[in-house]
């Protein structure tokens, strides 16, 4: 089992910045697969982010160190952390950027198993701080000590008051409505919502749903397939969102949706 | 010799799609190594797909995995496959993006070494399978169980009608002349034909030979520095096609050559 | 320890060069760790490969291999060339990219530890060389052949002629005054000069000196966060470098500096 590390920022892939991180961490395990998820968050992308670290953890192995730097408050008074579940253990800022996944543990496992230590033991950054990068003299040796097998709580003093994000929860206007928001637009324009299948399953059969965004309805569809190309569809995505996107075309450039713009699921029947 | 296994895709990397797939792949496989090709395949672009296989292929040892996620037809009937040849390993969407690699492997080996299979046995894929997401769901499982030590033939039934594309072959149209298409355009702007220095050699002594682009033609020289700076140029590319290129400059931009262009090349002695 | 190479390339991420370059050098040593450093070096920019080739080394091991190739030369006279240094192992064209670590290990340590070899002995190569592609046929199994135990002077032919850049030292006008120049933007727009703080150093104390750049004066702070959102400001880098940035903004887009912009720092007391 191999030490495992992966890595989401917003450092772009033009600069020596992710390399330099890759070179801490190797320097400190050499044992350890350094994966890289994305390194194009948009800058300062904290929800971006959050998104990001909870659509990681179910798919690697509990043992996996997820190294988020995203991290517009460098060298401010937000907080260093590390984090463990039992799903996962992460190293970053706190500021939201692991608000989602250690709420969804906190609901999920008893708190003796859903920790947070504050970084404050210095014996594991690098020798000199720097006051702008975090991510080269903090985070990367610190996400190397734990793949290498240092305990969460060598690494500082435990602390459980993480900062989390506003949740954007969907909201239900009627018995029979819910109204939620896109909160993330992928690579292919799809769009997708903060409301999930389990929502919709409240308001009635998936069949006598339809989705209402700016200037149209849509029902609700099994896949891309179901519809002709270049149409528009709304489906239960990869991840049990309710999202929306045209067949072999791009949601975001053509149907006028945006982050943020409201879409409205309601029971017609 | 580790498990190896390539990523091709038209996932682009803003999104966790890669980093997903890569955390599947490294649950069931935990020694796999990942190497990234390309995930800037244009959307839905499948003869893009296709020549990045085969151009992948002869660089990387024979037991490497080349997984390839391009996939427009998610959810519909295209089906999912798995390939051998004496060159490679091959796992994605029966649409195309095999199409060169089988052909080629086709005309090159014998058929008991050329072999493919339907993925339709689900005891390698992951227990969900959604209907927006095989890369994830079948791709990846199937490309771990593969580089894992799994046999072709257990994943699935034997099949050998694979969706071959159109072959763009160039045409002779006199003894002395032939014409072809701009296949591929590259990072850099040159322009990569699909005629091949064995076509030219048909024609005579290359030292003899024009190539006629919009407005202009031009010799073949040996390399770019055989021109001046911000000239154009032909050559015999490093993979053995004809290109067009400008020397430290952008030829798709400079010379408006696009994808489909037709070129020329004329015996004139 | 494992062999560890790194890559630095112009070669873009949408096309198959850098997974062709990994399938020869994987094929070669198939131990290597292969860690992306940045394949998005503007095409042919040997300055910002030279900076980018220095800003890596401090942060891997010594045994790692650098592959850079940012390579406007090739098929021309330009010599392709392995060094070694007390600090890293580097492969590529002699056309600057080494500039900067050959220099720095010069000035640093005996030359019987900074040695350098014109690759010259086709032992090492791809069997077939072509004009056009020396990162596939020459630097990448080279960089493979020392990472996994060549020694350096197996490689070639010793020289120490190598190709440096011009030196872009900050010029002092006055006892007072330093004048320099931007010299690399990264992602975030952060706008970073050739001004180290050892040069600020000589001029007086920090709170004393001013940056001069067009349309404004700034003082020079610790971090971003010591000045309101969207505000500019200069501190010194994580690297030692006086930089111009926007907290959460980008300062080449909205202070109007470039690549090449002077800077001038003047201690006002």
């Amino acid at each position: 089992m191999y030490p495992l590390i992966t890595l989401t920022t917003d450092f772009g892939t033009h600069d020596s910045y992710v390399g330099i991180m890759k070179g801490v961490m190797l320097s400190i395990c050499p044992d350890a697969r350094l994966i890289d998820n994305t390194h194009h968050i948009g800058p300062q992308d904290i929800n971006a982010a959050a998104l990001a670290a909870q659509a990681l953890t179910p798919y690697f192995p509990p043992h996996t160190v997820h190294l988020v730097v995203v991290d517009p408050g460098v060298g401010s008074e937000r907080r260093p952390i590390a984090l463990e579940t039992p799903q996962g253990r992460y190293v970053g800022p706190d500021n939201g950027v692991f608000g989602l996944v250690w709420q969804q543990a906190r609901e999920q496992h008893p708190p003796t198993q859903v920790r947070a230590v504050l970084l404050d033991d210095p014996r594991f950054w690098r020798p000199e701080v720097s006051a702008t990068f975090h991510g080269r003299d903090m985070f990367a040796p610190v996400a190397a000590h734990l793949a290498s097998g240092t305990a969460l709580d060598a690494l500082g003093t435990r602390i459980d008051d993480l900062i989390t994000l506003p949740i954007h929860a969907p909201v239900f206007e009627m018995p029979t409505q819910v109204v939620g928001r896109i909160i993330y637009i992928d690579h292919f324009g799809n769009c997708i919502s903060n409301i999930r299948a389990e929502h919709l399953a409240h308001l009635g059969p998936i069949e006598d749903l339809y989705v209402f965004i700016p200037d149209r309805w849509l029902g609700i569809v099994q896949t891309y397939a179901n519809v002709p190309q270049g149409a528009p569809l709304a489906l239960i995505g990869s991840d049990g969102y309710l999202e929306v996107a045209v067949r072999n075309g791009n949601a975001n450039q053509s149907l006028g949706i945006a982050l943020g713009t409201e879409i409205r699921v309601r029971r017609v029947s």
